[in-house]
């Protein structure tokens, strides 16, 4: 193979109001410059497009910086190195690294983290299940929720990336029901044919605070909440006393162009001693050999299993920006990633 | 002193809608019958009115039950044995009981604890900076909002009795900042004069989220809250990464007749990693110890000060309905106990 010359990558346009549109992003092929000491020229086999990301393109202070206007696009991606001007980096080793949306990268080898390749595993697996999606998933039921034996569990956004391998991996550590939410009928079928789910709600079909006593008719102990909103409403009406909520993310507020009230049940938080912790990952990427040690062979031996919403981004970089509305519109099923070559 | 042979005591009449009022509550006169083998006899110096029994005059289900309709109401008291059938406690001896809402209680020995007095004192103490009003700012602070030494934090309902403790405390123990708020310019005063806040906030006079901001500069670390509602909201926009909120009360709510909006800026508890957790004092009552141990030399040496708001009921139990209302509309500086002998 030749070893490319150009990259091809995403760059933010403008700030997007409400629901990006392809008019807030446009892709650009650039020259590479000649590699320097220290460096490595990666061909990324996937980038990762994740929910998260939505929140950078606002120019707001949060727990990561605002992409910056006319910048390319960064996030996950994993590829294997084509040139290397580094010690400890060689050509053909995969690696992870965070120049994602677009097909080549090229970067200090102290950037990169050199993965090992597990047979007739995917490589994508390490921007999903085996990465910080898989992480997050057993960091927010573990670490954050203080999952127990025997607990009630629900899981909002259950079909997707994290939710899937939450509730798989309360399931796999004994909890005594789970129940699930996602968008479709499809995605409910999903949850407990595909990921054993005791149950599953479909949100869109009626609302879920409707649904959900009856979805769990003991009350729920920890609830992984990917969602917020009406999902959070619906879960504090149901947490039984001492519940532990592990607050991951607020899909249903990403867009909002206004902010949205919140649950209209709060005094519930008091009278029930309940507990929310919201988390992002960064504080607890010291887990990884531990999450690894546990969920590995499950994932191994297809006790737990994963899925991809692969979109071919091969020679079309720009389709990587349709992978992430298809994200923000819940067309996905477990986690997406953009194929890149 | 001749021993009271009757109890004058205030049933729950009716249950309210929003504002109780009068109407909703009955005095009644009833003859005692002979003390059994094993009971006491006392007569109340003090009765307790707290925001939570206005919960519980509600027929919903929560952490505590109902108060039964057309019965009498009760509470934390505190008293003098004046007859006791009991081998344990004495006439004379002064007892914390929860038989309260009247002048005269009779109950089983059992169910009260004898209490030493503190000279200069009054009895009085015992339903609030020395029981359970001020262990439940000792544990709000340290057990639930985990305070370290440095922490900036903010009391909602600072001036009232649990939160004028838990400023103090919070002082005590080393914090860099302690803001409060309260509902009149009256009581501001007195959070930074009287109980040694760095700055106190009059929610009445502006919104408290745009007055925030300007109290706590670098933001709260620690929120002990009282209220609820906007003052949550107020305070998830300044806190800190990783911020810690001990959710005692929501007094704000408590009225409501229809379920309040909660916070649109439930997103921060995500991004900005904070943990809110409700608390009732009732798992956390083994602290005692520990808490009169480093709370009980600040009240002797006048390094923690307190306050009541005394209503005088002696031959007018009915009055303690005022106190009760009193209550509700904030009209108390610190604990609000009645007397009742």
């Amino acid at each position: 193979m030749d070893i490319p010359t150009q990259s091809t990558r995403v760059l933010l346009n403008a700030r997007p109001t409400g629901r990006p549109t392809h008019a807030d992003f446009q892709v650009e092929t650039v020259d590479l410059p000649p590699l320097a000491t220290g460096q490595v020229r990666v061909v990324n086999e996937f980038c990762s497009v994740d929910p998260y990301m939505r929140g950078r393109m606002n120019d707001v202070k949060s727990y990561v910086p605002p992409f910056a206007l006319g910048e390319p696009l960064v996030g996950a991606a994993v590829g294997r190195v084509v040139a290397s001007e580094a010690d400890d980096v060689a050509v053909g080793d995969v690696v992870l690294h965070g120049d994602g949306w677009r097909d080549v990268a090229q970067l200090d080898a102290a950037a990169v983290r050199v993965v090992e390749e597990v047979p007739g595993v995917p490589t994508s697996a390490f921007l999903g299940i085996l990465g910080m999606t898989g992480l997050t998933a057993w960091v927010g039921l573990t670490q954050i929720a203080r999952f127990r034996e025997g607990d009630a569990v629900l899981v909002s956004g259950a079909a997707g990336a994290v939710g899937s391998a939450a509730g798989q991996i309360a399931r796999l550590k004994g909890a005594s029901r789970v129940v699930g939410s996602a968008g479709t009928p499809e995605k409910v079928a999903a949850l407990v044919e595909r990921y054993g789910f005791d149950a599953g709600i479909d949100y869109r079909a009626a609302p879920i605070r409707s649904q959900l006593p009856d979805a769990a008719p003991d009350g729920i102990d920890v609830y992984f909440d990917n969602v917020g909103g009406d999902h959070l409403e619906a879960a504090l009406d149901v947490m039984t006393t001492g519940g532990r909520v592990a607050l991951c993310g607020a899909i249903s507020a990403y867009n909002a162009t206004e902010p949205q009230p919140g649950p209209d049940n709060m005094t519930n938080v008091v009278t029930r001693s309940l507990t929310l912790t919201g988390f992002t990952l960064a504080a607890y990427q010291h887990h990884m050999p531990e999450f690894l040690a546990e969920v590995g062979p499950w994932v191994r031996s297809g006790e737990l299993v994963f899925d991809e919403t692969v979109v071919d981004a091969v020679g079309d970089v720009g389709r990587t920006v349709d992978a992430f509305l298809g994200l923000l519109d819940g067309e996905n099923t477990g986690k997406m990633v953009v194929r890149t070559a």
